[in-house]
């Protein structure tokens, strides 16, 4: 029996994100674990666990039937099996889940570990506002315009507006489901996850035709958040599944990121706390999320700040001489330096400065403000 | 002559935030500073500078003219001169300006030390949205209302907004002006003005008469920093006062904060950029702004979470039998273990607990959820 079909099989029989089952893998490999368990063998618990599903259990049918559906299962000895997702087995577990995958069955051409190499997930509310869509659509759009894979959940509101921000830029996107990935959910955006399998990827834990269930939401999360260089949480209420994938990046030390909104949105709250208590980075722009995951120094974005003006370039004294000539009635060279408290002498010198750059006129030995 | 007459007399000299003057008057006195400036003696390139407004000046006339119209000097002498600002001489300049002020003007009974103790500026832009002056009222109000005296510059905006929200509270608020303090800048927040003299105070570094000059707004602003513990920007452009305030605060080692705001408005940008790259805190209720600037431990926010559910008290496994318990038609213990991938026993007993904390209910040996 080979490797791959023992972990086809172990997935089918095991909750995701089963810390006991990963580990006796990592220890034994998949296929001594399902022989002990085909041989009724309890070992760590897991027998008393899975009697139930062994019973009828056909994997190498199941891959057949998969793989006629255009579903493959990724397996860690595959060559695009990304190395990142190790980083699971390495970090304590968050809410009874984590480890590494047993693999992760897919649907779509791209392989995993080219749409991963640079990626983002991009993650929120469901039930997001318009101002919450339209910002991971942008966000999502310019990551994807810069080569960069946008990973999401493609759940209604956030994650939806995610692939769709990197679906219009022709970009890449990878779908991370808590359900087989066979089964279309939620239902609404079937189209949306077959536009994915055609020119992204759609992955699961679970083997086709699973539902999701809430414990395989967290599971899910756990993937997402290893697959991708940092998270970007656009809105998330205080209770939300995008703030567990910001806790499994924070634990698996990606980058996290929350975009801020108005502080009497609830859909902000959560980022919002994301960003005070846990120290994620705040982002406005997908320029921000560039520079924050791009290598060190080859995407930089500039601090925002308005065009230069004439004004800017004055010094303190010539400021202070400005400041003192009035806009409409001409006065004396000795007047703006009684106003200005500076020097006659050195008042009219600026004074000349300061029509050199068109900001004050003279007539009749008086002067004034030339007006915008 | 007396320090304080002698101060009034540079205070009309000088322009505010002058530090070669803030500087000499620490190492010579005021008295000595200003008979050197009348013996026409040049210390540090000053007396050139001031020569032109030497003429006329009677300081001692000045002061009554202002007591008569309820004004008064708080000088360093004086038992109300707040210990902060000496804070501000030894710190760089910032823009050419910087020193602790030679003294202040004052309207108002409220002694300045005492309004100062417990304090936070509140600042912003002039072109405010509802959105900003909304949570600047609001946040304003609840540290009124905790006792915390609200700080601000009364310009249009967020300041209003912010003395406001003190005002409503019938709170402690402290304007500081860059004119003097009988000049109602703008003009049209005179009642404004007028209102926060009777329950507060309006200070400034200008003596009674003076106009405003962008220096001047520059130079007050390092005074508003400097009053208080902390300063909260609510809404900023990137070219803004505020932020040369918070830069003020940051260079003080005061307190900086930010209140966010959607992405897609202008005036919250500033803000963002101060918390993204000068790690202002976030605080998005007036509670956040307590407990950063009390003393430890003081004033505790909890951070905000949904309220706890049944379902969030159950284990990783109850919680596995739960999602395996279908809406509509009851299923047997057996079925549901199958699904749940766990033994029949333990689902059973699950099933049980489950029941007390009515999540599922069973008839005909058949389990189904409870709706809610």
């Amino acid at each position: 029996m080979s490797e791959r079909i023992a972990r086809a099989a172990l997935s089918r029989l095991s909750e995701p994100g089963d810390t006991r089952l990963s580990s006796l893998v990592g220890q034994l490999g998949a296929v001594k674990v399902y022989d002990l368990l085909r041989e009724e063998e309890d070992v760590a618990g897991v027998y008393t666990d899975v009697a139930a599903r062994l019973r009828g259990l056909d994997p190498e049918r199941e891959l057949e039937e998969a793989a006629a559906k255009g579903i493959r299962l990724i397996c860690p000895e595959d060559a695009e099996w990304p190395g990142c997702l190790r980083d699971l087995d390495s970090v304590e577990p968050l809410q009874g889940r984590g480890g590494a995958p047993l693999g992760l069955w897919a649907r779509g051409l791209l392989p995993l570990d080219e749409a991963c190499r640079s990626s983002a997930a991009v993650v929120g509310s469901r039930s997001a506002t318009s101002y919450g869509t339209s910002v991971a659509s942008d966000i999502a759009a310019a990551l994807a315009g810069n080569r960069m894979a946008v990973v999401s959940g493609a759940a209604f509101g956030i994650d939806q507006a995610a692939h769709r921000g990197a679906l219009a830029m022709k970009g890449r996107t990878v779908a991370v489901l808590a359900c087989g990935v066979d089964r279309p959910y939620p239902s609404a955006h079937k189209n949306l996850l077959d536009y994915i399998v055609d020119v992204g990827l759609v992955v699961s834990e679970l083997p086709p035709g699973c539902s999701p269930t809430k414990l395989r939401f967290l599971s899910r999360n756990r993937v997402i958040a290893a697959l991708t260089q940092g998270t970007v949480v656009v809105e998330a209420a205080v209770r939300s599944g995008a703030l567990n994938t910001a806790n499994w990046a924070l634990r698996l030390n990606r980058q996290v990121m929350g975009v801020p909104g108005p502080v009497t949105s609830a859909p902000s709250e959560g980022v919002h706390q994301l960003i005070r208590y846990r120290d994620a980075a705040l982002v406005t722009k997908g320029a921000d999320v560039l520079e924050l995951l791009s290598p060190s120094g080859s995407f930089l974005t500039e601090e925002a700040r308005g065009a230069d003006r004439p004004r800017d370039q004055l010094t303190e004294r010539e400021q202070r001489v400005l400041d003192a000539v009035p806009v409409f009635h001409g006065v004396t060279n000795d007047s703006i330096a009684r106003t200005a408290g500076l020097p006659a002498g050195e008042v009219l010198e600026a004074l000349e400065r300061l029509r050199s750059k068109h900001l004050v006129e003279n007539a009749d030995r008086r002067w004034r403000l030339v007006r915008d």
